[in-house]
């Protein structure tokens, strides 16, 4: 139900999925008035892999976190949630309201022990493999403790993803030691004592692009500024040159953004607009479709779903923060 | 002294400003035996313009601004500081250590009543006039008052620069009033009580390219993130033009880069580059200039510093400081 178009992009993206992934078997939860008439585009023989569980009342955009568990009990996100927690489902995908799905996934599906808070990761595209930036809204205060947690979670990601070991860093405004807040440098502390992480010590902002960590970890405010600050950059950029050169030369430039990190950076990385921000932390696989998604970005944002199912991803997390604790 | 190539720009930039503006004198503070020989080149008619204040010592780049009120008392830095304190000089610009001369601008010349960090502000090119971001690296960690303090000293400084009224935003990871951490809500509802200030609401980093404020403020933390993942960003993208597009090819485009915002973003913008930051909020005038700065942007900054002077932004800010305290 959530995101601009609600059922209008999230059904058909269902339908569109099931055609290629004959694997999966997907739960509709949400309004059926809404959704049973936009079934009937679905082929027959997928039409036993879609199931509608209804529910008429959805979270809106605007709902206040906070009040969410008072108010949202039956909402089609709060059910969702609750089917991964009852194992009914192994994964659930909204592009509804951040901070609800936050709060809805920590109520349910409770953080992984060891773990205080999921984080939300943005995915930076790279020149030979992606990275990994984390938190990028989900907390806006983080302590040492929480940015550790962090860069054991980042790792993990990073490592089942790219399969190859990830080294993480610190997003700080300086190399230097002294540099930066307590937390941040508490972290590092942290960091350098726990053999388990390949820590390769403090990344400016303008360092993240250039692929020395393959995470890199900060706290949810700085992490949504370095993503959104990217993206304003990247399309006062487009716009220069749109202007500049006129249409015609524009569309000539324009094969070179193409799949480049430019398009890469407008479209891909924005927290709010990312197709398939995985809430890294819960005991669950929570994903999050970018509230404006096409057909295209939500099916992208359930094969994310499907990949965080396959890498069993939260059991990972898990393994790694028991081990750590055992040696530390 | 300061600076990658020291007096081998800070000298000949120094020439060629008294050559452009005669209503300057200059004080170059540092070693003697390194700058005499530099002056040969100082036309005769400018000579009595330039002074040489000898000291041997001179701050490090990787000094820890900790131990320099302790250890470089003899600096070129200190004493720089030390001439402006007395009066004998308006302004000071260094290219040298920015913690440094943190430290020895709050030790020397103090803030101004009623502030109490000092800020250092970036300019933001935009389509029709600047805006200004502070704090961009002085002070990582701030509470509602500082941010707060630095929405006065910006707003002075853009009215003063701009010759109009100033719109200020607190940088925030989203519009709603729920949104952020506890000092950027606090700093809000202090900027809504207080009429002396135009003050828009909160801005998101994407935003601030877009120029609803002229003013954008946040902690020194996130705002040396936002400019540096900024200009991180204009640099890939100048590298995906150059490699897809080939050198002549890329080169028929740069054209359109030329005096746009990505020159602006990767030259201008970053803190540690930044051609004549103001340190905000001191009882004098102090331009950072970056450490790489050539000998024309060395020039830059020492203009920006004559423009302090003839604005007398201290001044302006002590004024508007006053004034808020008295309807308070």
């Amino acid at each position: 139900m959530g995101g601009d178009r609600g059922v209008g992009v999230t059904v058909p993206a269902a339908s569109r999925i099931l055609a290629r992934r004959s694997d999966l078997e997907l739960v509709l939860v949400g309004d059926s008035d809404r959704i049973e008439p936009l079934l009937s585009r679905v082929p027959a023989g997928n039409r036993g892999k879609l199931r509608v569980l209804h529910t008429d009342t959805a979270v809106a955009e605007d709902d206040r976190p906070g009040s969410v568990l008072r108010s949202a009990r039956e909402s089609s996100m709060f059910l969702a949630a609750d089917m991964v927690k009852s194992g009914d489902a192994q994964a659930m995908v909204s592009a509804g309201n951040s901070g609800a799905l936050l709060m809805i996934g920590r109520h349910l599906l409770k953080t992984i022990p060891g773990i205080h808070k999921p984080a939300m990761v943005a995915t930076i595209p790279g020149a030979s493999k992606q990275s990994f930036l984390l938190d990028v809204g989900a907390n806006p205060e983080c302590d040492a403790q929480h940015l550790f947690e962090f860069a054991v979670m980042g790792s993990v990601l990073a490592e089942s993803l790219n399969r190859a070991p990830a080294r993480v860093g610190l997003l700080n405004i300086g190399a230097e030691h002294y540099k930066g807040t307590e937390a941040v440098r508490e972290a590092a502390e942290k960091l350098e004592r726990c053999p388990a992480i390949d820590y390769v010590g403090f990344i400016e902002a303008n360092e993240i692009y250039h692929g020395q960590a393959d995470v890199v970890v900060c706290d949810g405010f700085v992490g949504n500024v370095t993503i959104k600050a990217s993206e304003g950059v990247a399309n006062v950029i487009r716009n220069v040159l749109y202007h500049k050169a006129g249409p015609a030369y524009f569309n000539r430039i324009s094969r070179f953004f193409s799949a480049s990190i430019i398009n890469s950076l407008t479209m891909q990385v924005n927290p709010e607009r990312f197709n398939g921000a995985c809430l890294l932390g819960l005991q669950g696989n929570v994903v999050k479709s970018h509230g404006n998604a096409s057909v295209l970005g939500f099916c992208h944002a359930i094969l994310e779903a499907a990949n965080e199912i396959d890498n069993q991803v939260p059991r990972l997390i898990a393994n790694k923060v028991e081990s750590i604790m055992a040696t530390a």
